[in-house]
Formats: structure tokens, C-alpha cells, sequence
């Protein structure tokens, strides 16, 4: 014990933290996650300067820098809303201000619920009649079978995405250290969870030339490139895109099935903004739908797809709803996995609650339709209208070139920079795209994410611009730009 | 593309899946948590076959393998289901059904919710007026100043006990590889956490002769015996225990942190039964609190403590509310622990909202004062009483030996088994404790988990059995056994 005393006495002289940033986990320390990086911190800042009375050439900040969609004015769906309160507080259920189809909703769920609490737990992949409306929800969206025992509720899709990667991992370093590939830009919770999981991303760039197309000569490139670094095992693609707001053909998909294939990838398919699409001509192909319809060998691959609560027209984010699908995955690594995400004990019950709402909704004839539904489609079309506009009106200042936003929840323009600022940022040590975002910030108030944060072509620059701000209040601020 | 070209062939012809359980990542295949093991599978086979007609030689299966309070009857507390519809559905802020305590909480919460709604994400650790009002909880219960910005929220304790652990691990293996003592027996979210990150367990052991108190000795055992395979790094201590049920004393805890000191390890103190405290002459202390007074250089010492939603006398499991303190952490570690969270946005709001009802519940002269006391007290007593009868119901059995359950909610007894039964549970490559609770469900339907999922002594066997189900119901199975 004689180092123990040494220890004891340099700390009683002088304090020695025993964790120090210098020890702490370099998986961790690495992790990067843009969304809420410093420039939301000093959006914070500038809006407690105007409380306290400074003057800015703005009213306020303005935050654009994540897919928040309540906390920039979109209003919740009354239906989910009601079948929560009744779920929390079944008192509720002989209240006559309630309509009979959350009544029904809410005892169903509960009647799925241990004890009727959504205070229990329930079983780890989620409530069992919730999970069968999930299954419904995709068969008929997809026109192909789903089943309940291959749906998995999740703490938002993040949780569900990290556990399915989670698997992939091999363990080993060196060139057998498990390769994901993602797409660039993409949105950071991919590269923050591989740096935590010590794993070789394998990045493959959107086409931005062609409205952030995914090239497969480009997937074949970065892999080609990654064999001799690591053992790639899963291909991420995200459809719609975040932060670039494409919308994958059918035929991309197809194609991207066929290399994953080819190349003995997991397909991790991303759809949480399956409800979010705008442009003419794009449509949403879910990648469960093409890889069934390819017939064998395809059908038989191997394919995660997730889905979230806070994305769509409910955009109900708090909650941390989320699932996800697996498709065609071996028994023995179903088992694992159901065996792992039972150390989490089970998702949220009042996101999985929200899910089911969203799955399965009030149909025409119900007392809850018709709000509903224009609640609904209040929200897709104001979307759809913004997602033109923001388009719009980027393109219309100089110096700055936006792709059609086809889905998703934003816009991802670049920027060029003159060689004087790219200078000044230097002076400042930030990236030039963080030196713009900073400004833009400090001389508008819109708070928006540098293009880094996500990735993009060297000596590219850009920034993620949510499109969820009322449409005047981005007219506004984006105007002071011009 | 060759190589490729074959797989494609070799596919084509006889499937093989991209993922075998052999190429799962071996940390996550180890990975076991006992509590949700296959007992409980086997449970809801009978449950599943006595609906059938199936004739058993008990009514129904009682399920007492987790700690899932509402789920074996538990009803849940009304002023925090009133404050959690009233978030979820303000419109409910007019009705004359709810007590103006209970409205002015949820104005209260979704004043501190962007947009006001609790569909949004808060900030990653938590909404800010909850943080304070954790820290006032923690304040007065504790007498030492608590500050808001060291509290984070979480998705259940056990979300914040991995975050911890997480940021404690080298990302070496030998003996820089990181070593974190737990306890034995333990809850196994830590054993299953350890072998998540491949960390080396220090395992210490209970002392069951002494009702499962906790000897310094022991930790220095423990510690010696590991240093030369790890880098050990912190301890973990469950006080009130899970699944032992020890009280831990002030003397007790003040070693502890000495023994924590002089080996320069960070402490975890898992605190999520601060309530259920239920033994004559037992007392909760926070390590806080201990550390704080025993003055320098203790009172530096870094510390996580973790409390949670799911226990006490609130038992919302389902709500997946949690949060922790971190006590003298050196600010760049608090720095990257609050990026680190980032990653994951925030926890479930509802479940945020559940936790400030716990730490900040209505005061004499509240109109849901009276109500809330007696809940709170009911489920309190009832736990008290069943702690006692468990106890002497289990002693009272030949071959059975339990320690006073002086806390949290569960007994551990141990069994003391027969060769012959010890001989047929290796005919049937089982565990004596898996043979002997499989037979217990078998014939009595008490649904109880083995001693070994949670660590025991070699050659001592021992269940974990939850103090939750009704008194009678409890009465009546184990009858069944004597």
C-alpha cells in the first residue's frame, strides 16, 4: 500500500483530480456533435443579452440549428396529445371532453401495460399490441409483409441506430476493426457514435452537383479505398437526406441494395423523415419495400430500418419515441440482440404510446379524424411551402447556392467565401464555415450549424438551416443577410 | 471486385447472412443480465398455458424477478399522473377536475420547455428549472449546498450509471485496461455494462454473515489481487443494496471513501432507494453528504450518485426518469460528459417531469398535500411490513437463510441445496439456483431469479425475490414451498 500513501499525501497538499480530461476515455473525448456545438451556446448568450437590454439589429434568435419542431412553433397533434393524458391519468377516460377514439386508444395501450401503468415496464423491444400496429403500419406501407416479433421500440431512432452498430463492432483494431460506411454530409450522431465505438467510418460524398445524389461509383470508391484499413460491415444511407434534404430514387435504392449485397453489408436505412417529402416527382421508397420487391438473392439481405417520433407532422421530440425494423436478420443474432437491449429494461412508455399513434391513426369516421387530419396536413404543407421558399430565397443571395430541399427538415447551402474572410477565420482559429455561422449569428440572429459539423467536400463550405421557423420570422431575419 | 464476385456467387446458391452470431461483437455477445433472463421467458409459457386450461398447482404466476413496482398492483401516485396529463395536454389547465398545486407544476414545467411544450427537446442535461429543483431536494435532504449545474438528467439511473462508466475506460486492454470494483452479489447492470466495454470487473464480496455489510478489508483484497491486470479506475457501491437490501452506516460509507481516496478511484454510489429504508435503527446517508462532512481532502473527492423514478414510493419505472449529481468533477471532465450527452439530445421530458413531482412534491397547505401523503405513506408501509414478513416467512423454511431486508426491494436468501438436486441441475447443464428456481416457478409459480445472475459466493446459492407483490399473494405461493 505504500503508492496508496504517496497518492494520499500529494492530495492532501495539493488537490489531484482523480479524472482529469487527459484520462478520460479517448472514444469519448473525440465525440463530436455539431447540432448543440458552441454556436448554440452563444445563441443562448446573445438571447440573454437582449433580455437584459442590449441593443442587436434583431428582435431575437432565432433557432435553426436542430430539428426541434415544437420549440419553433409548430403546435402538437391533439389526438397523440389526448391519448397520452388519458394513458398518464386514466381518470380521465369517463371525462366527457375527451373524444370515444383516444378513449379506445388509450385503454388498448394500457390494457397492453402491465398492471394498466404506463409506470411499468414493459418488454424490452416494446408494448406487444404497439409493436403489432408498427408491423400494420409498414405492411401497409409497403404493400410486403411485416411481422410484430421483428419490430423493436426504441429511446428516439438515435438509441435504436447505436444498437444495431453496436453489434457490428469487432472488437479488434487494425484492419479488422469494424468499417461503417456514411454518407457526407451526414448527420453527426454517425460519426460521434463510431468515434465512441472506436470504429473506421467509411465515408462516401453526396453528389451536391446533382441535388445530393448518392453515386454508387462513389460508394464503390470509398470502399475500395477502406478494404485495407478495416473489415467494412454496414452501409448507413439516409432517406430523406439530413442535413441535405434529398430524396433517394427507387432505382438508387435498388442499386445501393445490390452493392450492400455485393459487398456482404448490413443496410442501416434511416427514414425518420419517411413523412417528410415535398418536391414534385419524390417520392419515399422505403428501402424494406425495394428489397423485397427485388426478389432473390436481394430479399433475403439483411436491413435495419428506423423510425422516430420527432420527425413527420408530429415532430414529438421530447417524448423519445422510436423504433426500428429488422429485416431478415439470423435468429441467432435476433436473440442477441433482444438480449442486449434488455440491460436498457425498456423504452420510454409514453414515447412508445406516441408511436403508436402515429402508426396507427384515427381513420375516416372516427370522431378524431378530421382534426386529425387537417392538423396533419397543416403542418406537411406549411413545410412543403418552406422548403421551396428557404430554397428560394438562398438562392436568391449572392454568394450562396442551395439545392432543392425535396424532404427532410432542411436546407444545406454553400457558401463561398471570399479569401478575406476564409483569412479571418484563420486569425480566429475557427473553420471558415464557423467563422460564417458566427457571424451570421452576432449580424441576424439566425442560429444555424456550420457545414462541418456534418461533413462536406474539401474546401467546400456550407451550413444546416432547419426549415421549421414560421416562414416570415426566417423572411425576416434571412432578409438583414441580403 | 473478385472477392466480391464470389460472395455474391456463394449467396446466390445457399444464402449466408452478412451477421452470424459468430461475427457479432464478442463484447455485446457476452453481455448477460439476468434479471430478464430466460426464467422469465419460461414464466410467460405458463402464464400463457394456465389461460389455456392448462391445470397448475397454483392460480397464476407471480412475477417477482424485477422491480417493477406497478406491475404487481403499485398504483401510481395521483399528483404526479395529474401533473404528467396536464404537460401533455394543456388544455386540461381550465379543467376544475385538477388542484391548482398540480396545474401551477405543470405551468411550471412547460414555462421551462421550449414553445411550451414537452414535445420538445429540452436541454441534454435536463430542463433547468427541474435541475434546480433536484438540486433543493438534494440540498435539504443532505444539509451541504447543491448546485443545478452538476445535476443531469437521464434516461433512468441506469442510462447515467453507463454514461459514467463510459468516460472512465482507457480504450486499452492488459493492465492499462480500465478495472471498476463492484459488488458481489450485484445488480447486473453493472457486470453487464463492464463486459459492454470490456472492462476488468473488481469484484468485492458481500459480507452475508454479517447481513451483507460491506468490509473495507474485503475492498482491499479485491483492489491488491486486480492491479496487476487493470488500471483501476473507480467503485461502484449500491447503498440501499440491490439485490442484498443492506442499509450501509455512516462509519461504513466514511471508510469507504477513504478506501476510495487513498486509491484514487472515482465513487458511483447507485442511490436509487434513498426511500426505501425500512429496518429499525437503519438509516439512509448519501455519500454526499458523508463526503461533504468529513472535511479535507475527502470533501474534493470526485463523485456520481444516481437516483431514479422507477423506485421509492413513485415506482414509473415506464417513465424512464432518471438523474445524477456529479460532485467535484474537474471542469473539462464536466465539460465533455455535458458534449457527451449532447449526442443523445435529452431525456424523455415526461420523465423529467416525474422526477421534479419526486424531488419537489406538494407541502403542508398544498391542496394535493393531504392525498399525496397518505400514497406516498401507504406504499411505504406496505413495503415495511413485507421487508419484515418476507424475512421471517423465508426462515421459517428448512434450507432457506435470509438476512433482514433493511432496504431497497428485494431479499436475497440463500438456499441451501441437497447433493441430489445439486446432481440433477448438472445432468440438465444447469446452474443449482437456475435448477432450483426453475422448479419453484414450476411448481409454486413464484417467478424468482438465480444467485448467479448477480454474483454469489462459489458453492453458496441464493434468489433474488422482490418485496412488491401483495402480501397475501406472496403468503400464499410460498406456502406452496413449505
Amino acid at each position: 500500500m505504500s503508492d496508496t500513501n504517496t497518492n494520499s499525501t500529494v492530495t492532501e497538499t495539493s488537490h489531484v483530480p482523480v479524472v482529469l480530461i487527459e484520462n478520460v476515455n479517448p472514444n469519448v473525448r473525440n465525440m463530436e456533435y455539431a447540432v448543440r456545438g458552441p454556436i448554440v451556446a452563444r445563441a443562448a448568450e446573445i438571447d440573454a443579452e437582449i433580455k437584459s437590454g442590449v441593443k442587436k439589429p434583431f428582435a431575437k434568435v432565432l433557432p435553426a440549428n436542430i430539428g426541434d419542431c415544437h420549440a419553433t412553433g409548430q403546435t402538437p397533434i391533439t389526438f397523440i396529445r389526448q391519448v397520452i393524458a388519458l394513458c398518464a391519468y386514466p381518470e380521465l377516460l369517463t371525462s366527457p371532453e375527451f373524444p370515444a377514439d383516444a378513449k379506445d386508444r388509450a385503454k388498448r395501450i394500457l390494457a397492453g401495460c402491465r398492471g394498466g401503468s404506463i409506470g411499468s415496464y414493459t418488454a424490452s423491444p416494446g408494448v406487444e399490441v404497439i409493436r403489432q400496429d408498427i408491423a400494420a403500419y409498414i405492411e401497409k406501407r409497403d404493400g410486403v409483409p411485416s411481422k410484430s416479433e421483428d419490430i423493436v421500440l426504441c429511446t428516439g431512432a438515435s438509441d435504436g441506430i447505436k444498437t444495431i452498430l453496436s453489434m457490428l463492432m469487432t472488437g479488434k483494431t487494425g484492419n479488422e476493426r469494424a468499417g461503417i460506411m456514411i454518407p457526407v454530409p451526414q448527420y453527426p450522431l454517425y460519426s460521434a457514435t463510431l468515434t465512441e465505438y472506436n470504429a473506421q467510418p467509411i465515408r462516401y460524398f453526396m453528389n451536391e452537383e446533382n441535388n445530393w445524389s448518392l453515386d454508387i461509383s462513389e460508394l464503390r470508391r470509398a470502399i475500395e479505398e477502406a478494404k485495407s484499413k478495416c473489415l467494412p460491415r454496414a452501409i448507413c444511407v439516409i432517406n430523406p437526406g439530413n442535413p441535405t434534404g434529398q430524396v433517394l430514387t427507387r432505382q438508387n435504392i435498388e442499386d445501393v441494395i445490390k452493392f450492400a449485397h455485393d459487398e456482404r453489408l448490413m443496410i442501416l436505412s434511416d427514414e425518420v423523415y419517411q413523412h417528410n417529402v415535398y418536391a414534385k416527382g419524390s417520392e419515399f421508397f422505403s428501402f424494406k419495400k425495394v428489397l423485397m420487391e427485388m426478389g432473390a438473392p436481394y430479399n433475403r439481405h439483411e436491413l435495419a430500418s428506423f423510425m422516430s417520433a420527432s420527425k413527420g407532422f408530429m415532430g414529438e421530440c421530447g417524448f423519445r419515441g422510436g423504433y426500428f425494423e429488422v429485416v431478415n436478420f439470423h435468429p441467432s443474432v435476433k436473440a442477441c440482440l433482444l438480449k442486449t437491449i434488455s440491460v436498457k429494461l425498456c423504452p420510454p412508455v409514453a414515447g412508445q404510446a406516441v408511436i403508436d399513434c402515429v402508426v396507427n391513426p384515427p381513420v375516416l369516421g372516427d370522431p378524431s379524424y378530421d382534426l386529425f387530419m387537417k392538423e396533419k396536413t397543416h403542418v406537411l404543407s406549411q413545410l412543403k411551402e418552406k422548403a421551396t421558399l428557404v430554397t428560394e430565397l438562398f438562392n436568391s443571395i449572392e454568394g450562396i447556392k442551395c439545392n432543392t430541399v425535396q424532404g427532410a427538415m432542411y436546407s444545406f447551402p454553400q457558401i463561398f467565401l471570399p479569401p478575406k474572410a476564409i483569412e479571418a477565420a484563420k486569425a480566429k482559429s475557427q473553420t471558415p464555415d464557423s467563422f460564417y455561422c458566427f457571424s451570421l449569428l452576432e449580424e441576424t440572429g439566425l442560429c444555424v450549424v456550420p457545414g462541418s459539423g456534418f461533413g462536406q467536400k474539401e474546401g467546400t463550405y456550407h451550413f444546416r438551416m432547419t426549415i421549421l421557423p414560421p416562414l416570415e420570422e426566417i423572411r425576416i431575419q434571412v432578409n438583414i443577410v441580403i
